[in-house]
């Protein structure tokens, strides 16, 4: 007999689009005060079509949001000194906000060089080294933009981390690690597990906060679930699957993210919100200790 | 009745005696080589005598190993402009091979901006936010000493950490934290606990590999030590106490290191390790690709 489902959603369409409308205004203040609206800069290398529809994707919804973008398509045969030349070029230029490389870039190029080629300030991705260290040490700086949708969604709820378990399953740099240094900066008792964690389950089962990031469909069993917990499913596979057992563990979970309209749709608000403040902070208009510094 | 020590004992003082003698040979390697011997420079703000017993004895231990030492001694009254004005300075020096600051700077000094302005190839401490995150990633770099000091003697005693349960008590930035991503970058399963922890003793007997790093004297009792487990006790308490209480976990741990002659002799190994290391680096001596990124 199926169990009723007793855990409430975590609404990130909705959330999403609380931060879009946000967004929206500080790029409007940014735009009345300079005259220039806030600007992305988005690098496409090669020609993957599932890319190419994130990029297209992401600069449609800046344009709904009043953020300019510019687009950089680059040949499959581009080397890392060219790619880094570019994206330095972007990184000096006062026009550009924001960076954003799509991944991934081609297994010939240097991808961590072409990532470090962004500035710290224009980081609204959150995937330079310094920006990871940032996000764990507590400073200012830009958030890897899922693992900031995780933490906006657990705020949003009201979700109370220090002193609770959250458990990471994924360990990637751009989710699982950064995932959990949030999570630690946030006072939770944080373990990491991945591919060769042995017996996983007994793991989950002791978390008050879960984070799944491992991209295989329905990979966390609903039984597994503590009775109660947060449940945050950041997998997004084919066939509208997350990573999470969604109906079983919808029965045990006190709250839980649908796949899709949970972290998805936090991912991209995310981007267009650091955008949008980037700008601001480039701008004045924005408190300068917030500005990640350039240097080192 | 007490009980019978099983634990074998972890011989930091040995293991750091061979890894001295080692940095020595690369050291006159270097000094063959290029004419000059490896140079760490040594940086200490105001008179606390603490520090200025620990930056002799550093530059004592590195005389012995043919490291060539500068020494600059800077009022308790230098802004944070004008340390990182001087730290900038030994970074461009190409007589330097390696920066040390020593903690603590003083409370009206930036600490993090001081740690910044030492380039990443001369970061022998492990310090900067770049290298925190090249350790974090897997990347080329310096790492914290004594983290480092720490895989290598998990490496020495031949412990297996992939898919094994590691947990870090502590959650500082050049220990707990750095502890941490190095473990998971071996394939542990990695949980953070810290003073907000709730029920850390049943965390701590699920342990396999326990790193403890709380600075509280017998904060982790011996009962809660899981049989055969590795104990590496970071811990350095006035009366020579780590923070395991070590005479009844010994009774129940596989592999465990004393206090001192564990990981205190580890650390300022690694220190004159990294030296030798950055001064071979830099001399054209190793190969290149081990050479952190100097840029970003």
């Amino acid at each position: 007999m199926p169990m009723t489902p007793t855990a409430r959603l975590m609404d990130g369409t909705r959330l999403a689009r609380q931060i879009l409308d946000h967004s929206a205004a500080t790029a409007r203040a940014v735009t009345q005060q300079t005259g220039e609206a806030p600007c992305l800069a988005t690098v496409l290398v090669g020609d993957d079509p599932a890319s190419a529809t994130y990029v297209r994707m992401k600069r449609a919804r800046c344009e709904k949001a009043g953020i300019a973008s510019r687009h950089l398509s680059l040949p499959a045969a581009t080397t890392t000194a060219e790619l880094v030349e570019a994206i330095t070029a972007l990184s000096e230029d006062p026009g550009v906000h924001g960076i954003l490389l799509q991944h991934p870039v081609g297994a010939h190029i240097d991808e961590r060089a072409a990532f470090e080629a962004i500035a710290p300030h224009k980081d609204v991705d959150g995937v330079t080294m310094r920006s990871f260290a940032a996000m764990s040490f507590g400073l200012p700086g830009f958030v890897s933009c899922t693992p900031a949708g995780i933490m906006r969604l657990l705020d949003h709820y009201d979700v109370d981390l220090a002193g609770r378990h959250a458990v990471v399953v994924g360990r990637s740099a751009i989710l699982g690690k950064p995932a959990g240094m949030l999570l630690l900066a946030r006072d939770a008792t944080v373990t990491y597990c991945h591919s060769r964690t042995r017996d996983l389950k007994s793991i989950v089962r002791e978390a008050d906060v879960l984070v799944a990031a491992v991209g295989r469909p329905r990979f966390i069993r609903g039984e597994d679930i503590k009775t109660g917990a947060v449940v945050i499913d950041a997998g997004y596979n084919p066939g509208n699957l997350g990573d999470v057992d969604f109906d079983a563990a919808a029965t045990r979970a006190g709250l839980i993210t649908p796949v899709p309209g949970g972290v998805g749709p936090m991912t991209i608000a995310m981007l267009l919100s650091q955008t949008a403040e980037a700008a601001a902070l480039q701008s004045g208009l924005a408190p300068a200790d917030r500005l990640p510094a350039s240097s080192g």
